[in-house]
Order: C-alpha cells, then sequence, then structure tokens
C-alpha cells in the first residue's frame, strides 16, 4: 500500500482525499497557496507546504509539486479534479520521477484529451460517436461538406478544447463560414493548437455519464450511470444516480459501453465516460480522466469508496470488486452548493461564511471545505459545497433533498441553494422528464424568495431584548 | 396522511422526527420547558410551545402534552424514546383524547412492560425466554425453590422494572436470601409494584435485537438485527448493524422469532424485540415498544426510514415493504458521543460547545441537537450526539469509525469519543469477538491520551501571534 500521499489539490475534494487515505492508513500531505492557507484541506493534512504567495500557480506547477512530494517522502500523488488532474505532461512528469501519478497513464490522458485521437479511438473499438469528423477538419470546405453531408445544426469544436471553450454551435453553412475562423483563432491563443473538427449537433440531449473503475491487470467495471442533465451553460447544477430516465436495458447497455470505452484506450484507474442520449441513440462525447465532482452519487448507490479504490489501483492492487459484486440501490442526488447569485445572473459570491451548520440525519452526505468563519477566496472554483441525499425511491430522495437544504444554514455569502428547491418541486423534475434543456427553459424559478426561519428568527429578537433590556 | 404532530421529546430525536415530518409535508410541533429554550428542536420544528419552568416535569405530563396538542391541531404525537414514550397511560390518554399515539396500543405497552407478562405472551407463542418464573413469585421459598432447580447464578428482578433499576444477580442461596427484600423494597419505592421474578442468569451474552415494523392491517416485518453488546453498566455505547458474529442461517431464525413476538402480542408500528444470545442459544430478554436510539445503523444497512413508517403506520397506512423487499448491506456502526469523562469513570460534563465541527464524507451520519455555542443543559441524557459510519466491508467500517471520530470536532465538554477509537483498535473488536462483558474486561482501554490537531495548533498559534504582532 501507499505510504505517503500528495494532494495536489485544494478545497472539497483534498479534504475528500485526506479522509480516503485517513481510513486507510496512509499519510496525507496538503499543498496551499498563501491566500489559501485557512482552508481545510491545510487543517485536515498530517503535513502541509507553502507553494507561494499567487494563488494559483502553486497549483499549476509540475515541477515544484512533483519536487516537493520527493523531498517530503510522498509515494504518490492525487490530483483530485480541475487543476492538474488532466495535464498529461504532469502525469509524465510523475513517472519520469518515479512518483506515482493517482489517474491514468500520461499517453492515456493525452489520447482521450485530444478528442479527435478519442473519438477515432471508440469509433474503432466500436462505441457509438456523434456523427462527424474523423480526424481533424482539413479546411474550412472540408468543414461545409461534412456539415451538408450530416446536416446542421453542427457543433464546431477545437481538438484540445475543454471546460466550455472552443465550441461554437452553427445552424447553417453561413454560420459556419463566420465560426470557422474564430473558433481556430480561439483554439490557437487558449490551447496552442488550430486543429478543429466538426461533429453533429445533437438538440437537447440527456447527458448521462458512466463512471469505471480498471486496474493494473486490466480489468474494468462500471458503477453505473450518473444523469447530470440539469446543467447551465454547461456547468452542472444538479447530479443524479443512478438515472431515473433509463430503462434497466439502457442502464446495463451503456455501463457495458463504457466498460469497452476504457478498455480500448488500456485505462487504469477511476474514470468517467461521458454520452449524450436522444430518444434511443447514444453517442459517446468524451472521457474525464480523473475522479469527477460528482462521484459521491456513486458512492452511495453501490457503496463502493472510489477514492479508495484510486489509492488502492495506484499501489498496484487489484479491484476490490468485480462486476457480479456491484449492485445500486436505492436515487442519490447531489446539489452543487455554489457561492453565486442565482437571481443576479449567478455572479459570484464570495466572502466570509458568518455562519454554517452542516444538515443532517438519514440519507445526508456533506463533502465541504468551509467553516463558520471562513471566508471562500475569490481566485478559485464558486462551488463552496456538496450536498448529496440518497433514499430508496426516487419522490423520496426528492423530499429529502428538500428537507436537507432547508436544513443546511449557510450564511453570509449567497448561494444556488434555494434555487435547486425550486428546481425540486418543478413537476416535470419530478416526473423524471428533463434533458439539458431543462434549465434555460425555466427561467421562471428563478422567482422566489428565500426561505426566512420564523422560530429561529423570534427566538434571535428574543435574545437580542433580552440581552439589552437586562430581562 | 397525518398533518400535524407534536413531538413529546427533545434532543436529537425529537431533530430526527421533524425532520421525518418535513419530509413528508407534516407540520411538526416542539415542545420544550424553559432550560430548554435554546435547543435545536426549539429551532427546527415549525411550532414550538414552553410547557413551564421545571426542567423534566413538562416533559413527563401527559394532561398538559395532550392538550397542547390538541389546542394547537395536531392529529398525533410522536413520543420519542425516554420520558412518556412507553406510558401506557399516556398512550391510553391519547387514544381516549382522539389524538394519535404513535406507537402501539396503550394495552400491549402494558403488556410488554410488565415483564412477566412479557415472558409468558412469549413462552406461549413458542419464542425462547430465559429459564425462570412464569408468572410473579410468591414469597423468598418460592424463588429458593426455583433457583435451586434452574441453577446459580439467577437475576432477580423488578416485575415493573427498567433502566437497569430493581435488578440483583445472585450467585449463591444466600444472597438470593440478602437481596430478596432489598429488590421488593426497591421496586415498590421506584415502580410503585412489590412483585418480583426470577430468571436464570445468563453469563456475559451477547445482547442482539431486531428492529420489526407492524401495521394496522397486521403486516409485521423484521429489519435484522443489531448487536449491542458494547456496553457499560446496561448502558450501549457502540452499536453495530448487522451483529458481525452472526450467520446467516442465526440471522434469519432471530428475524423470524422477533416478527413470531410481535405477531403474538398484536403489536403496531415500529418495535424492538432484544435477545441474549449464549453459544448457539438465544432467549427473549424484552421488547421496547418505541423507536430506539439505535435505529439510525439499522436505516443504514436496510435503506428504510423507520421514522417515516411510524408516522405512515400511524396515519392507517400500509407498510411500504413486504419483507421479501428487505435487503441488507455493508455494517454500520453507531458511536453515541456522551457528554462524560471516561477517564473520571464517566462522570457527566455538561457544559458550553465552544467549537462543534460535524464529521462529514462517504458513509457518515450524524444526528444532534448541538452547535457551536450550545450550552448543553445539565438535567437530561448526557448522550449529545450520535455519529453513524457505514461501509460495505467490516474493516472498512471500522477505519471509517476511526476517521470520523477524528474528523469530528466538539470542544468545551469532556466526550466519550476517544474511548471509542481505543475500542476499534482492540483486535477483539477487529475480530468480531466481543460479548457484554467487553467494556469490563479492558479496562486499560481507558488509558490513552486526547489526539492532538498539530496543523490546526500551528495556524491557530500563528494566527494568534499575527494578530498582536501585526504581521
Amino acid at each position: 500500500m501507499l505510504k505517503k500521499v500528495l494532494i495536489a489539490n485544494r478545497g472539497e475534494i483534498a479534504v475528500r482525499i485526506i479522509r480516503a487515505c485517513a481510513e486507510m492508513g496512509i499519510r496525507s500531505v496538503a499543498i496551499y497557496t498563501e491566500p489559501d492557507r485557512y482552508g481545510l484541506h491545510v487543517k485536515r493534512a498530517d503535513e502541509a507546504y507553502s507553494l507561494g504567495d499567487d494563488p494559483i500557480a502553486g497549483y499549476l506547477d509540475p515541477q515544484k509539486i512533483v519536487s516537493l512530494a520527493k523531498q517530503v517522502g510522498c509515494d504518490a500523488i492525487h490530483p483530485g479534479y480541475g487543476f492538474l488532474s488532466e495535464n498529461a505532461g504532469f502525469a509524465r512528469l510523475c513517472e519520469e520521477q518515479g512518483v506515482r501519478f493517482i489517474g491514468p497513464k500520461s499517453e492515456v490522458i493525452h489520447k482521450m484529451g485530444d478528442k479527435t485521437q478519442a473519438r477515432d479511438s471508440m469509433r474503432a473499438a466500436g462505441v457509438p460517436v456523434t456523427p462527424g469528423s474523423e480526424g481533424n477538419l482539413k479546411d474550412l470546405d472540408d468543414a461545409l461538406a461534412l456539415a451538408d453531408e450530416i446536416g446542421y445544426p453542427v457543433m464546431l469544436k477545437a481538438t484540445s478544447g475543454g471546460g466550455g471553450r472552443g465550441i461554437r454551435r452553427c445552424d447553417s453553412a453561413d454560420e459556419l463560414r463566420t465560426q470557422y475562423p474564430r473558433v481556430i483563432s480561439e483554439a490557437t491563443k487558449a490551447f496552442g493548437s488550430a486543429e478543429v473538427f466538426l461533429e453533429k449537433c445533437i438538440v437537447n440531449p440527456r447527458h448521462i455519464e458512466v463512471q469505471i473503475l480498471a486496474d493494473s491487470d486490466g480489468n474494468v467495471i462500471h458503477l453505473y450511470e450518473r444523469d447530470c442533465s440539469i446543467q447551465r451553460r454547461n456547468q452542472k447544477l444538479i447530479e443524479i444516480a443512478p438515472s431515473p430516465q433509463l430503462t434497466p436495458e439502457q442502464r446495463n447497455y451503456i455501463g457495458g459501453l463504457a466498460v469497452t470505452a476504457a478498455e480500448a484506450v488500456g485505462y487504469e484507474n477511476a474514470g468517467t465516460v461521458e454520452f449524450l442520449l436522444t430518444g434511443n441513440e447514444v453517442y459517446f462525447m468524451e472521457m474525464n480522466t480523473r475522479v469527477q465532482v460528482e462521484h459521491t452519487i456513486t458512492e452511495q448507490i453501490t457503496g463502493v469508496d472510489i477514492v479508495r479504490e484510486q489509492l488502492r489501483i495506484a499501489a498496484g492492487l487489484p479491484l476490490s470488486y468485480r462486476q457480479q459484486d456491484i449492485s445500486y440501490r436505492g436515487f442519490a442526488l447531489q446539489f452543487r452548493i455554489n457561492a453565486e447569485d442565482p437571481k443576479n445572473d449567478f455572479l459570484p459570491s464570495f466572502g466570509r461564511v458568518s455562519h454554517y451548520y452542516a444538515p443532517g440525519g438519514p440519507g445526508v452526505r456533506v463533502d465541504t471545505a468551509i467553516y463558520t468563519g471562513y471566508e471562500i477566496p475569490p481566485y478559485y472554483d464558486s462551488m463552496c459545497l456538496k450536498l448529496v441525499v440518497w433514499a430508496l425511491q426516487w419522490d423520496d430522495a426528492i423530499a429529502r433533498g428538500e428537507r436537507a437544504l432547508d436544513d443546511m444554514r449557510l450564511h453570509g455569502i449567497r448561494t444556488t441553494a434555494s434555487y435547486y428547491k425550486q428546481i425540486l418541486q418543478h413537476p416535470d423534475f419530478r416526473a423524471a422528464n428533463f434533458n439539458t434543456s431543462f434549465v434555460p427553459e425555466h427561467p421562471e424559478l428563478l422567482q422566489y424568495s428565500e426561505k426566512k426561519h420564523p422560530t429561529e428568527m423570534a427566538l434571535a429578537i428574543a435574545t437580542a431584548l433580552a440581552a439589552h433590556a437586562g430581562w
């Protein structure tokens, strides 16, 4: 087993990994930059080291991180998600320096990060991909010809793109002519590559992704799927496992596709294969070669500790489970509580958490790095807490979600919590009838008022009066 | 469905019931006495009413509580555990006043509260009871003759007793002669009844109890068992579900016995049938006619929301599950975090919670009514938090327990948390080899030092220095 792991991340995912290390008797090492000095991951790790004053640079510095890992005697690095987690160069540096990178081999990260290579690999393995380019586009004429063949609307995408950048929808040849040079320019600036490709635009799909685990002996299993259709501008808001919109046959089919995909590229460690579904069609979208924010809900329904498996796999151990050992039970929902103001176009709302009290009781899990008095730094992701609820039945999971959102106290900043309660109350959501257009099609859900807590307010007033009046 | 429920309790169980009400759209009404005014149950209920200055009296006043329930329009009362929960007179008053008592019929509470009646009912139903009295003892000679017949040691018990009072172990005829008048005197004073009975003392048994649910149509199911052998002076400390010490055959046999027991007395609502196990022998001990502190761990392994089922049953609805719908998965452990000092003979340690931060992450559930700044009143039970952990495998559940106990911050009072970490590290506990003698036989586990958090301490010192030095 690993002895000491450096966690090249911050916030809730760093705390998540620290917890897994603690349960496995592995010593944990946190890194931080000075604005992050009071982060919970710094407090909870066994050791913590500063990587300088710049808020971000330290978290993105492969050399510094690998050097530190070697210096303090770490045998592995867990990259979490974001930051360097899908940086093939970082993984390669780890390999060269003899520190295990907790993820797949660097060439697999590279291959799946190159979207046309990924598409080609999947096509070759028999995994359905969206109709479109084989390889990159040669020029605009190539693009126009292909678009005519597959039909508009099409998506023009940067081959090295990601995170919703370097992507344009084109509804006509005219639009394609206009966007083509723009995407090339954006791709060159943002990703240092002018390669682009084109695929059919799947209109209002459901976003379904499959969690997979693969060990170094080539064993690959899937842990069923997550439905991440509730998203806004490509950012997931509420994730659900399993998808309430799939039949068991569809579920097994998609799970099998994900295993095929992982096997085809010699995948190792935890990963996620993302698909778009429309009607009965399933298309490979991309593979994320890291642990995902929403791995939690898969843990809730299957009972498998995904981060624990990641650490075991990196240590060269076989998977703890065969496919037939994996079952799922009930429904889990994750609410990404973001420090944002939904009523003000989701503007970030960083600042001091004046009061935080965790929701609890049956079927509630919280992953967070905030605490009362914590000042959320403005330099990072706005997601500040993951609230996960679970219940045997879909309706009960929704009711539990409403209750747990109500149960939580998070004051001092604006968050997305109350907005999620609106989504939970919508008949289409409750009927498990939604796709990626749900959020944009329901702007009326932003018309809500924050719930007041009358008993608590009365008590607060009474206490304040008593303090001043000398009752 | 019920519309509005009065919760005749306080602390974590009141909060637990409020949460179930919230998830079911039922309005919740809290009661409190003045020293309990800042209790979380008061803050979280939809309405809250004071029942006077005396810390305890209000919670034990059937007339006041039923009157209030009627006055504010409640259609039911949930008694929680302790207080009036097993008071047949309270249940009868509810029945007479047309407010549903969320529990079994008053005559069933009465029958199961009378220990010789309960024994007789079980014996008649074919549920094995400890060898001993049929009915109450006539006199000392009767006791001596019976003890000779079944063999020493024997337990002499008050028929109306409970909570560990009115019970004496007698290892010889001489001891029985000495104790007989004492138990009669104690029983008369404490329970208003001089009736006593005698049973064989089962030495160092395992304490195994089965959760049952029964609806008003006579459907009875069990939710498997809990192992509550880790106890000190009859107070449970760590509870486990399912018992890691049972084979599946033993598990099904004991579950079946519990269903037989419940059916035999026309049981309705949630209840627990407690058994003592020694070798391959199983003996009925008693039935608790209420929700139990440790219902949580059964919820974790089966996924069934027991309080929700209680409310449904009280509303006249059928059980949500048949026996074949109930499965269990993994292992759950509950740690009763008590405001006590284990190193000082478990002396209560009430006072102000200067800092509380809930443990979180995978497989962790917390039920509590404490919060930072809360002053734990000295009038009630010392249990201030229930920490529940779950994992698929026994070893992993133990590791998670250690991690979650470490993860929790609860300052300002002494608690039993660190003591539980010692228990988790003992080889016999880890090997699932323990009975009710485990705690008394391992006084050396009290020799521990509280874990320090070096990173946090260094940070705290740095912060304090910075504040004073103007860094």
